[in-house]
């Protein structure tokens, strides 16, 4: 089941080329050698070695770990970066190059990967430069603790613990310190740091077959990032299990790789390996720091998680520990403008609080307390106001009508919807009645819309319930605003929460006039309302006759193309056979409240 | 072939939360609220409502598009997150709590992706928090290129533009402008930005099983960020071909989704979707800017390339245009403690230097030129001085030497290596025989070390071209240093520039004695040379006794266990019936020269 490896490039030979040339339109602090395709070498722009007196720190090796090291040059780390081709040591012709682009009389730092290739390449190039006159020093990473000692001439590997040292010696140079200091507490970082890694899957290179090395269920431990097979290969764990286990055998005293004990404080990086989310690399780290505090007795004061060091597109993560000092942690939390140094990992916060972070967590804030004048109105008046008993029979009229259209609108929503419309408002509707008499603060008409609200969410789901919680929420948000501390709601005030619903259900809802919804019966009724209102007209009457162009809006629906969910799937021909069910229940339901107030108003 | 896809993971339930903690621990100054697993809300750890007189900016929605939003949480950006289950919007409650714990008396927006549940559920969330007393706005963004207008109520979706809308939005509020301004900036951001993705894979949910929607070779192209099919599957095309057919889909004046004309100045945002190398989106970002630039005739101001609206581990990316003005980019630009914001892409290049970017490459720099004294000596001396002919018998016999060994070192090599030793020295001794008579500045015994180098680098390949490259480039470096402009080289500045030579092999090669390489015979050697010189012996039979030392320990590398190179692979047995073949050539050309330096020193 082999077939080539599906990537976003072009010529497979040009990618790492490609990938400089896409680098420096992102970052234009950065700068490269014109020296394609032999000499890839990416550097600060914003240094000369006419002027620049600091040490020159540069790092690099095969291409395919982007984006190491060329993601990491900028003022307090690299000062360039030397880019061979995939997986391949640059050439010694390249590392001169950049040697010579970035080498001022303070010298140059050479930090260089465990493999035997850059060794040399780098060793011959440092050799080079230092005959022609220049200062060179080299520091050689090699912090896998996948393998067990000897590891003879080949040593351990170099892997992501490499960023870190990069960090320390460019921090150390960006500090003004001579070469000889810097190569120190380059060194020094780079034996006080471990690393193992494990995979999902093998990587492709450009242009390649995809390898299926590990098969379903099975994850590989101890791997390089060059695609060679791991150390041992495993059925997948839960991460807590994984993470357990690799950092028990970075920290093992048995090949004592990292001089890390207990009570030691550590920096982690939690490394992803080309094609892992950040979900998967933050779960992880979110489970290695109480494990090294629990298991290990380690103080974590630093954690960076993120793709710094990638073998391509292989899924998995490195772990790197580092131990941690006052020194170390300095180097670390330097400024740098390095693009892909992570930024606020840095620890600033505990610098400023004394050590102390601010807590992980915080409680989940109360809801403001409502006044105790509304607290005692949520329930129902033993003696309901003129206005409270308006309003109770025309909820009654409004719920009894939509409970009795139950057949009619889930007969309608059966042909252009799922079928359901009627029973959903059906379970509005008969909650609505039932709380009204439990609860319902009725001479309170704000405060009782919201509990229509309230009722609706309880047992309406779907988009309609939350349609109708946002339509209840927004009229009563308005009459609050309108009314302030009375409770008496004007007929105009009534007309300013009807519109402001409308005009919240229409913005979260996404629907206007015409789309075939609930708002095509709304919309007109809300505007009638309004401009009989205007027109002087007695307030039920004008409420009445809205309502009339509210069952208007609503059959019109039959003529409308759906906009708007399942409907848009129907065939013209249907719906032009029914109204919108949505727009048939709001109608119903606007007539009824309209005509119960009518009489109400006529009776009184 | 359906199977469980592979996640380094726990419970599938629980990597939402999982993830917020991972992401606290190392980004500390965010926080969480503690309410999980309903409320799972990401907010500035710096931020109290009580004291806080800024406008709060909240963004959010389902989860698996990390870092989106969380990770842009942070000062002059998002001041909280909400977080849905994976692909599911939040509900109300937990927005209500993001607000209710940001938002101070300046108010807040939402913004807020085209999604009928996340338009609901914000929606309601807000209307809540106004009737709550809270000033609420809400933009929400739709700028998805990939379908042909009409949308319906559906809309175009909320994609990667989103992220340049939330930091347009959040540098406002941290101007310290009103939410209506913000509000406004918002808005207007969102109504330039215009995205479409391109995927290789789809996405696998946690816990799910991996669909092979996409077969080998095939593309989807404008698809959405939930694993929802794409608008089109076509063959796989290199990447400048996808790029340009993206461009000119976002750019089309036939959907006219965004208001961007030829002459307009434009950002750019290419976005990985999960698991997409850096490498793979940075060779994107450098096709896209020319062909914005050439085919579109647009400028392109900004470029962000990166992972930052991702679907859980989908390949492939979304490309993202924004129209850019003064206003736009200096929101852009305006610093940011969110911790995946790109930092580095900001133009701060082009402010210091009046638009024009330092040039994106720069030539490669010439070697350091040789001086004329040096210069003129790179041919051989028409006169040879005594140390001149010393030098020249010295190369000459051991040339001869080594050409004479060629089939003796091959079949030792054929039983510990890959049997081309000697066939690989021959090459080098031929070279330097030719070339000596040709070039070598004989009396000048430094350079001629280094042509020795040169004539070497030039036709041996592998580790021991380079291993003996390296060691002439030593020698020549610490004889420049020991000599400055004397061309005579003493006895003991021999001795110096032999261990210099050895220190630089073993360091960059990475062996040291009883390793079986041929650091075995000249270290030895070079032991012997210096204790003979300090005992002040004649510097020829000093020469004469060290060479003893070499063919000693050539001769007992037949007792080392191999820790380099192929021969690590050969059992016991085999190695003691043969020395280690590089360390028998080596002891057998110093050998050879040793002898000749005796034979002219008493001829002389």
């Amino acid at each position: 089941m082999a077939f080539q490896g599906k990537k976003l490039i072009n010529d497979p030979n040009d990618v790492v080329t490609e990938f400089i040339e896409g680098l420096v339109e992102t970052y234009t602090g950065l700068q490269y050698l014109d020296g394609f395709p032999e000499v890839k070498v990416v550097l600060r722009a914003d240094v000369s070695t006419a002027t620049y007196n600091k040490v020159a720190v540069i790092s690099g090796g095969g291409s395919g770990h982007e984006p190491a090291h060329s993601g990491f040059v900028g003022e307090g780390m690299l000062t360039a970066a030397i880019c061979g081709d995939i997986f391949a040591s640059p050439p010694v012709d390249s590392i001169l190059a950049g040697i010579r682009a970035v080498t001022g009389p303070m010298g140059c730092l050479l930090v260089v990967t465990n493999y035997t290739g850059d060794r040399l390449n780098f060793g011959l190039a440092a050799e080079q430069a230092k005959s022609e006159g220049y200062k060179v020093e080299t520091v050689i990473v090699g912090d896998d603790c996948a393998l067990p000692p000897p590891r003879g001439i080949t040593g351990r590997r170099g892997l992501a613990g490499t960023i870190l040292v990069n960090k320390v010696a460019g921090a150390a140079a960006a500090a003004g310190l001579s070469l000889a200091d810097v190569t120190a507490e380059a060194k020094r970082a780079s034996e006080m740091v471990g690393t193992m890694g494990v995979a999902l899957s093998v990587c492709t290179l450009p242009g390649q077959v995809t390898s299926d090395r590990l098969g379903p269920g099975k994850m590989e431990l101890g791997l390089g990032i060059h695609g060679e097979p791991g150390a041992a290969v495993a059925d997948l764990q839960p991460v807590d299990v994984v993470v357990s286990h690799v950092l028990k055998q970075i920290l093992s005293t048995e090949t004592n790789y990292v001089p890390i004990t207990r009570g030691n404080r550590v920096v982690l990086m939690i490394n992803g390996l080309g094609a892992t989310p950040a979900m998967e690399l933050m779960i992880a780290a979110g489970k290695a720091v109480p494990n090294l505090q629990l298991e290990h007795g380690l103080a974590v004061d630093r954690v960076y998680t993120g793709s710094f060091m990638t073998s391509l597109d292989m899924a998995g993560f490195s772990i790197t520990i580092m131990k941690a000092d006052q020194g170390i942690l300095q180097r670390l939390d330097a400024a740098t403008k390095a693009p892909y140094w992570p930024v606020g990992a840095d620890g600033a916060w505990s610098c400023l609080l004394a050590g102390n972070h601010p807590p992980a967590k915080i409680p989940v804030p109360m809801p403001p307390s409502r006044s105790s004048k509304s607290e005692e109105s949520l329930s129902r008046p033993l003696q309901l106001s003129q206005e409270g008993r308006i309003l109770e029979v025309a909820i009654e009229a409004a719920a009894n009508e939509v409970i009795n259209l139950r057949d009619s609108l889930n007969e309608w929503d059966s042909k252009v919807g799922d079928g359901d419309c009627g029973s959903t408002m059906y379970r509005g509707a008969t909650a609505i009645l039932e709380d009204m008499k439990k609860c319902y603060p009725l001479n309170d008409a704000a405060e009782t819309v919201n509990e229509i609200g309230a009722s609706i969410r309880r047992v309406m789901g779907g988009t309609s319930g939350i349609i109708y919680n946002i339509f209840c929420k927004a009229a009563y948000a308005q009459l609050k605003a309108n009314t302030k501390s009375e409770t008496v709601v004007t007929a105009k005030q009534w007309a300013e929460a009807f519109e402001a619903s409308i005009a919240a259900v229409s913005k979260y809802g996404g629907a206007v006039a015409g789309y075939r919804t609930l708002l095509d019966a709304l919309i007109p009724a809300a505007s009638v309302l309004k401009e009989r209102l205007n027109a002087g007209i007695d307030p039920s009457t004008a409420f009445l006759l809205s309502s009339e162009a509210a069952l208007a809006g609503a059959e019109s629906t039959k003529q409308m193309q759906a906009q708007a969910g399942r409907s848009t799937y129907v065939s013209g021909e249907i719906l032009a056979s029914v109204p919108d069910p949505g727009a048939m229940a709001a109608a119903a339901w606007y007539r009824a409240a309209a005509l119960a107030v009518k009489d109400k108003c006529q009776a009184s």
